[in-house]
């Protein structure tokens, strides 16, 4: 972050993901840190994927996690943390493989918590934290 | 922080609040982010609202964590990340309303996760890390 | 950390610990900052202590985040902030008089999360952040 930016909060909407649907944003950003709200299997046009199986579920959480790392002026690579949150811990061998194609060569810290029922019956929540990009 | 403090971590102890219950601070500060506790919807005087509705107990509980943000050098409007317990996921749209109310204009990242649960028999918990002021 | 690290990921590798079970690091360093990775009641031999009591998984946990923050170039005094995943939450008063023995005078942000069935049928899992120490 640009030197007069350190001390500000900045909150972030990603263009190419569905409208946040309640009082939060994509991503927040501040003291060097990229905040990602927990991302739902919900597409850019905001269909729910609840009959979606876990690995296609899957792939559009983390999706949507990419989109709003990049809209945040920070990527994959940056990634410091990572929380999974799943409702059947059952699927935590499906989602490491899946993660492990997706996240490449970056093995930020990471957490799969096991949760009760997700909101509208999802099976998968991501959130993250990253490190800002510094400004050009 | 000021500069000989932004390596040290500095524990905060919010006099309006009831004492913890554990081996916990209220808040803790360092890197220039503060780190809010777990609050419960436990008054000030200690009173455990167990047996109050929904809305009452996370009225508590953002009045809790406010507390905590002013005690710590912060505010609201420096919330970068709000994580959200509750026990029943049927309770996110009411708590979205009665946040969207507190919050205002802030929207920091937020996560809304249920659990199993919660201590004390309680409805919900919340815990945030917000940005630091600088130093005046 | 030295000026030319600030803005890099640095994922730690601990020894002392059981190789990580899936796609992520021990620990990951970043803004000042370090993030443990969620951590099971596991041994450095990778034995799950799936039928030790309540009370030995908990020392095994705590053994283990304190060896990742040893690795991370940090220490217990320099925790910001601790997430404790128990899956009965009626665990709470045990883990907080183990955790203050291990803790001491330190006392980071906390909150204590009830989940669902944890991973290998575990009892709890813990995740934390701790402040960097400064680059000698």
């Amino acid at each position: 972050m640009a030197g007069d930016q350190a001390n500000k909060v900045q909150a972030v909407g990603v263009d190419t993901l569905a409208a946040p649907g309640g009082h939060y944003s994509h991503a927040c950003v501040g003291a060097g840190l990229v905040f990602i709200s927990g991302q739902l299997p919900i597409t850019p046009n905001g269909v729910r994927l609840v009959d979606a199986s876990f690995e296609v579920q899957t792939l559009q959480v983390l999706a949507n996690v990419e989109a709003a790392l990049l809209a945040s002026g920070s990527n994959i690579q940056q990634l410091l943390q990572l929380r999974v949150y799943v409702d059947d811990i059952a699927n935590w061998p499906l989602f490491n493989t899946l993660y492990a194609a997706w996240a490449g060569a970056a093995r930020p810290a990471r957490a799969v918590v096991p949760t009760g029922p997700l909101h509208f019956g999802l099976k998968l929540e991501v959130e993250a934290i990253a490190l800002a990009l510094p400004a050009p």
